[in-house]
């Protein structure tokens, strides 16, 4: 590892901007920002992928390759990550630093307490939750329905006990009520802190967010409860983006992590916005497939932010797209050539919605040791026949030397005259369920929307409050198009049904739950904390 | 402010020891403790105080005050204190950071979240917490009995909606049953961060933590559960002690803050033990009184680390006396000899339990402005006629030039030939009831101890455990020598009552609990948080 001082001079960071964490982590001073707004804006190139699979797809690890490999081939990039969640790196995933060569380091640091970003949403969330139990006790000033409360609170921990929980139990310690726990990253305060823009607009934001109605139905907000200070005031050093490097020293910046389901699942604004005045291009991704994560990078992130994407990069594999043509997870490493051929209707379906946002697509097939050179010569005939480019990275294997292929192509289409063509999906003039409707049936292809009571509700709310304006976030199994987790391929004319609708006003978006959305984690019988050990002298073994 | 590795070089630190956050403070790394670890040690002095007020006593101003001094008078000094926790920050107290020109800076850093060691308690706390009740969802192997976890969940915030909770309900969340949330501050697992010596000792501490019973009654411990190395991982970074500096440049270790009734209430022995070696005088703090802090200082704190004190330095103000006379707080302006006089009764007996550890005695009066001359003529004169030096501390007011008296009076006590005589109160082989009961009569001066039927249950599987060996942690009102908070002065012949006895077996010593003790703090009607701001440039304001 490079000290992060010297990443951060080769980057051209000069060391007054850095606030250190140790030798290898940084913040970035707001200074820098004064020093770099100025500059043109680098090329943002959106690392996605088919529906995601038990084999997994590595859109962190190609994100983190096609960064090295970019820089190996001449090209100054600069890599734009979300941060790791303790809960899932504690219990079933294990870290989110990328794998083999290549990975962002130091990976223990960064998979475990970071530089406590997402220790200060926890505390901010927390807080707000307090000052609302702790305004009811005190007389209720506000009239806070106590069973409308809708501000829940939140661990970074997986632990299904805390989801439906009964509070203020006990003499003297407030309104009995139902409440849970969620996991931090699906706090609302996560996704305010990766759509604002500074500290005015996160004071803004974290103003208008929802906690709740009064007894005569209005909306109460952060800002009627006197939190938002206080919640800026414990969000000012997370605001700041988070410097680190990849194995070969591109420089990475890791800032902010919110759920892909509830929320929107990319990486913070604010580092996007450093990252392009650093680098003149920059690779980040999103949660997900690109029916979900991509969709939101669009026209949530991008839109919000005024960003523009050059390019799409979506990561395939030869094992998800068998497992999209119907074979199970035990039977993946066997040849199934038609299997495959069945499976590629995936990658297709995400290729053609990609080109309605007006971003040039190019396919990243994610080389695993026993993809058989067959099945790799079917997916690049494919994307021939498809008209899109195509390479085989194997950049776990080979770092940037494994990805100077895709690399290569990527240049390509960055250079070409066409590019740049982006707008998102839907106009937020469009009401909430011409805007839903619209996702279903052009990115989804299901044939019509059925909205539960529950949806109905709050559509009537929303059409009372006048919040049509809002973008849509999906919360919808990643595994298939539909809202089936088991419908996998390329799926059309089903019914998708709308279970809720919440608001995130803070975020800037309302939240269309359709399934079952789990936003706190339970741990499995052997969590990943288990395997870990920290030797003699204080080296984490076992998160990787 | 001073860079904090200009602060650290004038320490004798070299950069290479230190691992930055920001500017202004930096943890110190364990390569440090190879290089210093066969010097010499500096001397010890406690500041202690007479039972709190709500008047305030400045035991913390004080501390920093008389490093400042210290420095200033050419004594080599280093402050050690502990890390203020972020619930009381935003509640009720404010900042714990000092004073006018005795203050540890950057105080907001400080008071909020630090370099994140109390996060990191939070988390590996709630780990075990998710650990446990996934054991029982999981299949249950080691039987554990849902009624007898003994093992809560922690928030640094003050909540008490969290005090008394039912969780698991829903379907597949888990077994339902009654738990709770404490401060993070009361987590044992604070208390073992602050009296291990090591990351080996640290894992030895974690895994005795017991968490429960099963069926049978046999004990369950966190190693039990396989969570002692994830813990460990967790707290990696927390155990390293931090670097910072008073508004003077004195440098200051700020590291660990355990409660002080449920827990021991002083900073962490790694972070003394470095103290030591850095400076030829250590002056550091425990909690509340002498009666609660000094003695867990010295019977905990220094029995456990093997330190002995040199002096002890109890903080007086003339408020806090007449409080302790009977006057009520709002006539504490005016003066009153009387109430004077009878509350010296209680500075008196404290100035005694002192001398009962063999530890010379120095009596700081923090001045207040209003204090009467001829009040500060009383206090002074009651010391002299004990025998005890004393000295006026204008620190608030002047920084070191207001404690130069005390500095002095402090020299002389540290030169003289019978300073160094320290030893506990009790043997450890003495029984639990026994050690109560010569805290009892001989620090609080009651007459007797009254165990409840749930400390009677507690004693016999203390029996039964065989853990007669563990030391005392009492958990009592701080605002008197009885268990009745109203009882001021020095009263005496009074019955204490012990409700119940718990385990604290990572930590080394038995929680007894006298009166109604609350673990989770909660939020007055207008809560400190609403009182911050965080202006244009992120500073913040309100939090002092």
């Amino acid at each position: 590892m490079r000290l992060i001082t010297e990443v951060a001079s080769a980057a051209g960071i000069s060391e007054e901007h850095l606030e250190l964490y140790g030798k290898y982590k940084s913040k970035l001073a707001p200074t820098l920002w004064d020093e770099l707004k100025h500059k043109p804006d680098g090329k943002l190139v959106l690392v996605t992928a088919v529906n995601p699979t038990p084999a997994g797809e590595g859109k962190t690890l190609t994100t983190i390759g096609l960064s090295q490999a970019l820089n190996a081939a001449g090209v100054k990039t600069v890599a734009a990550l979300r941060e790791p969640s303790l809960g899932p790196c504690l219990g079933m995933k294990g870290g989110a630093t990328g794998g083999g060569k290549a990975q962002i380091v130091p990976a223990d640091e960064i998979n475990l307490h970071f530089t406590g970003d997402i220790h200060a949403v926890t505390s901010a969330h927390n807080l707000l939750s307090a000052m609302i139990d702790n305004h009811m006790f005190q007389g209720n000033v506000l009239g806070l329905d106590p069973q409308r409360i809708v501000w829940k609170r939140v661990m970074d921990m997986n632990d299904r006990s805390l989801r439906s929980i009964v509070t203020g139990l006990g003499d003297g310690n407030g309104t009995v009520r139902e409440s849970g726990f969620q996991i931090t990253t699906a706090s609302e305060i996560m996704a305010v802190l990766c759509l604002c823009d500074n500290l005015a607009d996160l004071k803004l934001r974290l103003g208008r967010m929802l906690v709740g109605y009064d007894q005569l139905g209005q909306p109460v907000t952060a800002k009627d409860l006197g939190a938002v200070e206080a919640m800026t005031a414990l969000l000012k050093e997370a605001v700041k983006p988070n410097l680190v490097q990849t194995l070969e020293g591109t420089p990475v910046i890791v800032h902010g992590g919110p759920f892909a389901n509830i929320a929107h699942g990319c990486s913070s604004v604010i580092g996007t916005r450093y990252a392009l005045k650093l680098g003149d291009v920059v690779v980040t991704e999103a949660g997900f497939g690109a029916d979900l994560g991509a969709e939101k990078f669009m026209d949530i992130k991008c839109r919000q932010a005024g960003l523009a994407p050059s390019a799409a990069v979506l990561v395939v594999t030869v094992k998800s797209l068998k497992y999209n043509g119907g074979v199970r997870k035990e039977e993946l490493y066997a040849g199934n050539r038609e299997a495959l051929l069945s499976g590629l209707s995936n990658m297709e379906r995400h290729i053609e919605n990609l080109g309605k946002f007006g971003v040039p697509v190019l396919v990243a097939l994610n080389h695993f040791e026993g993809d058989a050179p067959s099945e790799i010569e079917e997916v690049l005939n494919a994307c021939s026949r498809l008209g899109v480019p195509a390479a085989v990275s194997k950049v776990w294997a080979e770092g940037s030397a494994g990805g100077l292929g895709l690399a290569a192509e990527l240049k390509k289409l960055l250079d070409r005259e066409d590019a740049g063509g982006f707008a998102p999906l839907y106009e937020d003039s469009l009401d909430i369920p011409s805007k839903i409707n619209k996702i279903v049936t052009e990115i989804y292809r299901g044939a019509e929307v059925a909205f539960s009571p529950a949806a109905k509700r709050s559509l009537a709310i929303i059409e009372r409050l006048g919040l049509q304006q809002l973008q849509v976030c999906m919360a919808k199994t990643p595994y298939s198009f539909s809202d089936q987790p088991r419908l996998l391929g390329a799926p059309e004319g089903f019914t998708m049904g709308v279970r809720d609708i919440t608001l995130s006003l803070g975020a800037g978006f309302a939240v269309v739950i359709t399934g079952n959305i789990v936003t706190m984690p339970g741990l499995p019988a052997k969590p990943a904390a288990e395997g870990l050990s920290v030797d003699e002298d204080g080296v984490i073994h076992g998160l990787e």
